[in-house]
């Protein structure tokens, strides 16, 4: 028996009654609109339409009793939006078990 | 701060040289073919055409020194494929780690 080089990848989620709920897609969302407080900017920024970004969101906060972003429609430069306590929380246990989750591919990968 | 309830769920493959080599697909392919003998057969099963899986298994025996299938074409009923050993020894280290996967992904799931 030989020993195989390789290195382990992958890719996780959260699901919701076989649903999925968050991704590193819809996680990378969530920062941007925190650090840019404009839905719109973060959808730019992550090369999507604003009505994707909208949908994406709108699907997110449909997922739970009280809302993770809250926006504000309209005004100078369109609207606001920003995090409630509920998304911070959602970024930060995302990647929590992100970290996790490289170190556990990390650990399981064969290479010199 | 509230409890998320949520499913950790994820996907994982080996990768040689930033290229994918191995995922639960071409596992599957292997599995397959170890059973029926056949790289068509294993083809039908998997609703893939043959040529898709011939490529598969000759991008997979290309990024070793030795081979995972060997295939003897045509005679009657079409041609034969086999593991060689190092084809079984790529699906049982890919399981181990899908076990492995498993176990992870549950351990940090956080369901009622």
């Amino acid at each position: 028996m030989k020993e195989i080089r390789f290195k382990l990848k992958g890719r996780m989620w959260m699901e919701i009654d076989g649903e999925q709920m968050l991704g590193p897609g819809r996680v990378e969302l969530l920062e941007r609109i925190q650090v840019s407080g404009s839905l719109r900017q973060a959808a730019i920024q992550m090369k999507m339409s604003y009505k994707q970004a909208w949908d994406m969101i709108n699907h997110l906060n449909s997922q739970f009793d009280s809302p993770v972003v809250i926006s504000q429609r309209g005004g100078k430069g369109g609207g606001k939006a920003m995090l409630t306590e509920l998304g911070v929380q959602l970024i930060l246990e995302f990647r929590d078990l992100q970290q996790k989750f490289y170190e556990f591919l990390n650990k399981n990968s064969k290479i010199d």
